[in-house]
């Protein structure tokens, strides 16, 4: 599979001449999409799943005063005299001890100081609290949905390098699991990306696969160094630091894996662009053994890495 | 794999001699299922989660008007007196009142202004509070499931072409992801159906799978043109446009992705058939860069091609 | 891989000279296992999952009953004044009410007719609340998780056959998906396992891999005969009917398929023994084309088989 | 791929010299991760899916004690003027009294015995309940992720032994299903991990995957055992007991699964070191026919061995 040159990766070959990453450091994508409606590209379930804690939370304090201000005016409409224990004298007061009535109705809560008599305030509340029993079987998923989503915490080095490697030379980058359960079958996957001058002197940007020394590992408890052999199959075969720079390349990285915890796939992605690619260094150690005979791993120094002769 | 010719795809040799199309552009099947009871290939689970969503609301209102329906008349059959707080005279007052009561005890909202008082009613609101529990369990996972439920949203370019691709030809259709959630390690799989005459002068449908210049893509941010290269490995080697419409051809697409934000695997299907496949055409780009460097995408233009001489 | 045998098939090899059928028709395994404690074999989820629908739902019934029956007793020991409204006289009558007010509390109805005074009866009807609430919580899960559980619902043909195959013979079944929802990327898996006399004149069960015509099938719409070519690399070749008879052989099939509707892998096993296995037949035709030219599969007929000559 | 070594499993070379093991029996690592802060590595999701049942129990019962101490002092800071059917006199019978009122309002219970009447007792409440709502939402999720994440339950043999298979030796181990439910495409890995001395002198660890004479079974309803055959290829060829032990092996495993009731993939790891692999025995049978001819299979013998001439 080495050595061959795609004009398209699902990425499209016009892609090409943009002046700014493809793939965030986050793994995020640098595309504005265009030309469709928001109904057609929002998913709700996206949106509320990927929102942040405080936002989510916010939103659904919204919509709680939100219902129980629009029930609350209903029972109003309806008339407080359908209420029993309403004791406010002007409109304002039986509004909000109706907005009360609303919240203990719409959470099933049902004290019964104020309780519906009239036929139009019962069947209101009827529904109400159908609408709130619905309500929190949704946000029940949603709570739920959000914490138990599975996403990969990997730590990526911050620069990917190229150093010796055995006889040759080779493109490296350090991966970690930054949180403690456990990831398995972690499979990586770089895609290299330039720009190059064709037979008739446009510019555009081609997309390679690279080939790695090990695709996949097993365990993946400690670091893993992802290495990429410069050998003569390789595109960066023969090319040099100032070649590389001036074809502003940039290191697509894909990671699978398998959560033992979620029982789920789950990917992490993330490039390196430029200079993010330093040239003859290579990674400090970070596994050691401490004085007990334990296998230690220092995951606030993978990002290290020193000169290399 | 190539020009092997499968007389039964799961599909089934006799599907043949149909004259109407046995993939929908909406990815269901045109096929009539007969011989079996309802109660055997009916699937509760299929039928509640693919149900449009006013279709659903409508069905649990009239549930929920059904059940307390019949609890109220449960109680009004146990006698009224052993509810206290029920103010009516008039059976259909009571019946009416006995309802509220149950839709009280069914949501477990319990005001407490009516409340059981007698044996009987306390056994029946005990029994009417457990399944409105058990209820709402149910349509607790059903509205969450319905929303959670991972369906891929690709948008299929409304025609596929055949035009020239390198040095020969090639049969080409783009997609795109119309959400903005990330699809990874997209697949696609290309089956040509068509009309052959065998040597006893037999007309029948035979199938085709079609290689394809890739068949994944790791990230499918942009478009992808999927290509079916015409060599003289394919079963569209040589054939004319006025041959290939005469066999009444279907091209049937399968593609499957990982969903990053459901973190499941997702498939989308079509087909294009005769006439929806255009001969001497191509794609018209979509991916340009903007004027800030970064990358763009018109998904309105996805379905425009134009003639290539 | 063909004409492969292993001694171990995951079955082990003493599986041998067992008389009875390893795999029933429904897919359950015939074996008897030993030397574990109960709790160390019993799986919770494994046994509430799989319980036909009347005896969970008597289960939960049973369940309620009982612990409303504890918390009533809870109640009278800390003594009824601790309640109000509690009316009976007899201790009969008041455990009675006491078992309402539990069942009241317990679902978190509250209607407050009966409600706790006293601090043990207050303390008790916190707990009891708590305990409703994550018994439901508990209950809700299970409900949706048994709705919801994928299970394929495969129809096998009531018998394999041995019948001609285009120059050869084949030993060949017949499946169709019996719900209406799409089953993707059909995988089959056949393994033969029968009696051998080895060179010491002993008698052990052997197993062998069947190679297959086709393994996997993209659309699984209509019906898939699975034929396993009996050529020179069958451990069937050459075989008379009556020396497999006298074989005792059980062929053992399993089908791995993804289910569009759950998005998720689903499995269904079966096994065809001895004289389930005729020969000299072949499967009739199931589909047709109706009067509209829509293609039909007649799926009560999947089992029909009739000679060839 | 045999006879290839690695400086790094995802496992890192350095781990090399460590005395203690490397991989735990029950499948936990002992690596020690240094360098993050608690907030980096610790996932709240992992924590409490894994969370033995007891100590799960007892956190939502402080989590429970906590709210309603804290809501009752709201309550009791707002006034208990603004509750209906507080009788208490000292602060300390009030607050108790308002905690009630709290656990009520939490659990939606809503007696109304004591019930909000002032606008700052009413607004307390409504926050309360929709608190209550989404605590026990998420407990929901909580209490049925935990019952229903799937874990295999598999029985490793105690012991690993290297005894003679086929014409030459092998090193096996056994293992079976602890449950009753269904694992199918079960899957073996096995690496072996040894210090070994390089040219200059230098001790350090190495890993070699094995090969197997099976990588997989598509049952697994009886025992497997699972063979690497120490052929020319194997880096355990020609090697004696004494050097064995002499190099601190450690064998780590990976099983993978589909568990057929959960209807996902599942894992097992463990690992056999030094000792607990012993020369010379084999495996004694642990599957007969009974007497009405079914298999039968006795799972507290799958430790046993004996030895072998």
């Amino acid at each position: 599979m080495a050595n061959r040159r795609f004009e398209d990766l699902g990425i499209g070959s016009k892609a090409a001449e943009s002046r700014v990453r493809l793939l965030n450091r986050d793994g995020s994508f640098n595309v504005r999409r265009k030309g469709l409606p928001f109904f057609a590209w929002f998913s709700g379930y996206h949106y509320l799943i990927s929102l942040p804690w405080w936002k989510f939370n916010l939103l659904i304090l919204l919509t709680y005063v939100t219902i129980n201000a629009f029930f609350g005016a209903v029972y109003l409409a309806i008339g407080v005299s359908g209420l029993s224990g309403i004791e406010g004298h002007t409109v304002a007061e039986q509004y909000l001890q109706a907005i009360f009535f609303s919240t203990q109705t719409f959470t099933t809560v049902g004290f019964g100081r104020i309780a519906p008599v009239g036929t139009g305030a019962n069947i209101a509340a009827a529904f109400e609290s159908l609408a709130g029993l619905l309500s929190f079987a949704f946000a029940t998923g949603l709570v739920w949905g959000r914490f138990s989503r599975p996403v990969a915490k990997i730590i990526f080095s911050s620069n990917a390098v190229i150093a010796p490697y055995e006889r040759i030379t080779g493109f490296m980058f350090r991966v970690a699991n930054q949180r403690k359960n456990q990831l398995i079958d972690v499979e990586a996957e770089v895609t290299l990306s330039r720009l190059e001058t064709s037979g008739d002197g446009k510019r555009a940007r081609k997309f390679y696969p690279l080939d790695l020394e090990r695709r996949t590992v097993t365990f993946f408890h400690l670091s893993w160094t992802v290495v990429h052999p410069i050998d003569e199959h390789s595109p960066l075969f023969g090319v040099t630091e100032e070649q590389l720079y001036g074809s502003e390349p940039e290191f697509l990285i894909l990671l699978r894996a398998f959560d033992d915890t979620f029982s789920q796939t789950v990917h992490a992605r993330t490039s390196y662009r430029t200079k993010e690619v330093v040239f003859g260094q290579k990674f400090k150690g970070i596994i050691q053994v401490g004085e007990d005979g334990m296998t230690e791993i220092e995951l606030d120094k993978i990002h290290d890495h020193e000169g290399v002769e």
